[in-house]
């Protein structure tokens, strides 16, 4: 296989790139974005070589200790857990919560095989240990697998006093009510709330 | 900037990458693909630093020359003229055509700047006092610009005794008319030809 085939079929790593889109980004590249191809390059290696799990989080980081841990400002007594490192970014901005994170590496799933030991519950146990922890917000997507994560979280904090609670569900901002799904709409009535003064 | 956001903007370089994509591909790769993102890293500055254009025709090659050109069994009296490497690939693959290929560096396009001198008209010449070409088949896309560049080669070479020839315009295969432009309609029908028998 020559460079050009060997390049082409590398970018279709890529989600959603066929071997039309691949065959067209090799030429992009070639034509008139060397500079940047190779700085692409550089930057894809330096991630993948450097980039690892942060011992107290599991956020990404280059640190062993990423930039979120490292602060003393914030909340300890607020621990905010997602499914993935992007759902805390998201968190992030939207600049109201001012406690630590928790990331899990995975969510329970029996059909996949991924149990509770998988998900790096004794780790979360050992932050728990470390840190004076009195409220857990669990901030997953909404679905089944979650809700099996949500309740063992649940079931393996009852006895340590610290509070749970989930992120609240309904329809969102902008959210037309025809494109919502019915499961949403239903959450959103069941929920429903007292229109405020 | 951290290497986390510098891969983020890296990535945007590709095209239709947004802010939001790009951080779902650096996760994606941190999170379970970081073998295929290393191999991408290295085929991309690979190709970035050794591809070069063929001396004789334009294409991309590795090589002084590329891998048609090296070829002696094809028909040295046919030469096809592209505006890129990647029609000349799309026309190999249509397995019909036995010549040889030259890739125009540009189209002529005045709004642009880009005058007879800028597209490798002076090569071709080259080419053609080489080699015994008796047809030249241009095979550029329907534009205005692709008009002005088939004219003036046309008009370069009215001299030589080489046929000049175009790719047939017409309805592509399974194109349905009510989707097509009215240009390419109005042209199927001012070059219609008898049903075959």
């Amino acid at each position: 296989m020559d460079i050009i085939d060997q390049l082409t079929d590398s970018l279709r790593c890529l989600p959603g790139v066929g071997p039309k889109t691949a065959q067209k980004l090799v030429y992009y590249f070639l034509k008139n974005h060397r500079k940047k191809a190779l700085l692409l390059a550089k930057h894809l290696t330096d991630a993948m070589t450097l980039v690892k799990q942060c011992q107290e989080c599991n956020n990404f980081t280059i640190e062993n200790i990423c930039k979120i841990c490292k602060l003393t400002e914030r909340d300890r007594t607020l621990l905010c857990i997602t499914e993935q490192p992007t759902d805390l970014i998201a968190i992030e901005q939207s600049h109201v919560y001012t406690g630590y994170y928790f990331v899990l590496t995975g969510k329970i799933s029996p059909i996949d095989g991924v149990g509770p030991d998988d998900i790096g519950l004794d780790k979360l146990k050992k932050y728990l240990e470390k840190y004076p922890v009195k409220e857990i917000i669990i901030a997953l997507p909404v679905s089944i697998e979650a809700q099996a994560t949500m309740q063992h979280i649940n079931l393996l904090l009852s006895n340590t006093g610290i509070t749970i609670t989930q992120l609240a569900q309904g329809v969102p901002m902008g959210g037309e009510l025809q494109s919502l799904d019915s499961l949403t709409i239903a959450n959103a009535i069941r929920r429903r709330n007292l229109v405020d003064d």
